[in-house]
């Protein structure tokens, strides 16, 4: 793929994508959670303990990217690393920013609502899409990314929450796998860099187009098969799931031996 | 005001007092909540949920100004640049800390024990009031400056609280909009930068110290008279404040259809 | 102790294994919380209220101590400084990375769960004991440092808790007073600094060793010394710790007047 030209700066394929196909499959192997869907196959929301601890958690996760986008430039020692660097601050930020904005409006639409969880997979959509591409998009591409990813991340989680079905607690699947692929399919259209293969709006052709998707397709078909065959490995043998007493208790308990919030009374559901 | 020579650095007055002020004027709009002042007009204390994340809060504000008042310098291209940002570090934090220090003491001489609650807006109300001199005081400058912020902040949070009667949840008045101003004119007393004006404490006489009020006084009252246009507007028409009913069941409920805290308990107030 | 070539970077002695001696002689004399001990003298566990926190709490620190170790080259103005600070990145985030995969995978075999509190605890071990010689040990000899701390943050936590009967809370003792010693000692047998002297693994035999040695064992005995002087005379004027009924109300309403969790109920014990 390295030959064909295929660009996948920080890793939006490789890093994220993997991942997500990983989780398809392990989420798709190990099945909903207990009362995750109804009897007619209606999915019901599970939110987790804390909204703010949530919240929290993306905005490390945001903060961290700044260490691992333009941290990818691997060196700070000549002026033209310099100011790559300070150009990938700028299109990672962008894209998660305006992917949050767009999130939230859309689920403010949709939702009558605008939805706080989604909202922050929307800004993890929009910088796990923005890393293949955040040293050879303009600002303007990078917005073009985030906007895209915005969209994705709602349609694309709703999609295997409510049509594959498959029970997804954090969004692994959409963020990282419907994201990562579409950043890096989205430098064959926004791609400003000529020596990486410029991109479809930016008088490249369909070229770059191409091997972008190639290179989301091998690395999605690979992992997908090596997963299954792991997962399937590891559920035949030592098995993948805990018991239904088990999964009861909370794995904190059953797992660690501790409980994740000693001192306060949990509801029961 | 620029032409006067009015100095704010990093924006005690165009960030924060802007803010402050918006937050009086929207406050006193908007009304107290539910329970917060007793029928004979006794204001009551509503705490926030959980002080651990609130110390949380204020300790990674603490760290973004390191990133916001050294990054104001905008260039670290030469050695000035690197020497400014360097001590910028050390007024920011320099202020912070005393100003930390200050309130804890205070508090603890007043209220018979020291407030946790409000030993963290005091940090706070010292990284506001560094922010217009940060780069001019020295770092005897930056210490009274925190003494003086960690003292207005409690006498400026029960002035709004109590004579006031203006019900303020994060006391964003006093921390932004009194201690931004007062930051600023502090310009006027410690600036010991010939070249922006120096202050009156350092052989400067009063001229830095009358332009650095002017612009407080400029800026309130401009922000003050644009927020009361638009709050009342948005007040009239689609209107500021949920109903009764709904500020009962949560705004997180409300407003976004998700509980904060699932599965835990909230106790009945 | 300088001049016989003690080294001890960024602190594991004169910063960690302070607060650690500290920490003994202080719960030694306060005692242990009420129904920590059971009558026949068998610890039993309290955990804090949120695992959630204290891991965060541990990646802060993690975080922190890339300013701390790095930092304490104190410039960046030379290639070699540059070099320096690099190299203590590496060694500081391998000794934390490895020592709290020991501690997890001891923990494991030992209690049959990995045990996520000791974990986090394994992890500060790495990163205490690293400090001492952040900047002189090969990453090797960083991983061997990180295996030391981290088995002998479990057997120290182990022993002071079950051996000593000393109910120290977060384990400062075994985190900063044990790991911390440790680590000073192990510049004496990985070093790789013939400047420093070199350890003894490293082939400088065994005088670096003895002078890392002498270096602990004096900080400890001048600490504990003085730490006693000054928790005793506290304890005989003004006194060190609440009355019993204080302590099962909790500090924060008495210490500080107002709950950490306004809201929640928490459990009756």
């Amino acid at each position: 793929m390295s030959q064909l030209g295929f660009h996948d700066f920080a890793g939006s394929t490789v890093v994220h994508s993997v991942g997500g196909w990983c989780a398809l499959v392990g989420a798709s192997i190990i099945g909903p959670r207990i009362g995750k869907y109804t009897k007619d196959g209606k999915s019901k929301a599970i939110p987790g303990h804390s909204l703010t601890l949530g919240a929290l958690g993306v905005f490390i996760l945001w903060f961290g990217w700044f260490g691992f986008n333009p941290g990818s430039q691997l060196a700070a020692s000549s002026g033209a690393d310099i100011a790559s660097i300070s150009k990938i601050f700028v299109t990672t930020n962008l894209a998660a920013a305006i992917s949050a904005i767009v999130t939230m409006s859309v689920t403010w639409i949709r939702y009558k609502k605008p939805d706080v969880s989604m909202t922050l997979n929307g800004a993890l959509a929009g910088l796990v899409a923005i890393t293949a591409g955040c040293a050879v998009v303009t600002p303007v591409g990078a917005v073009m990314i985030g906007i895209i990813s915005g969209v994705a991340i709602i349609f694309g989680i709703e999609f295997i929450d409510k049509i594959l079905k498959i029970d997804d607690p954090v969004g692994a699947i959409g963020v990282h796998g419907i994201c990562g692929a579409l950043g890096t399919i989205c430098v064959g259209l926004f791609s400003a860099d000529a020596e990486v293969g410029l991109g479809l709006f930016y008088g490249g052709g369909v070229r770059q187009l191409g091997v972008q998707a190639l290179g989301v397709a091998t690395v999605a078909a690979w992992v997908i098969a090596t997963a299954f065959i792991i997962f399937k490995a590891v559920d035949l043998t030592i098995g993948l799931r805990v018991n239904k007493k088990e999964e009861n208790i909370g794995l904190d308990i059953e797992e660690h031996g501790i409980e994740s919030y000693a001192d306060f009374e949990i509801k029961v559901m």
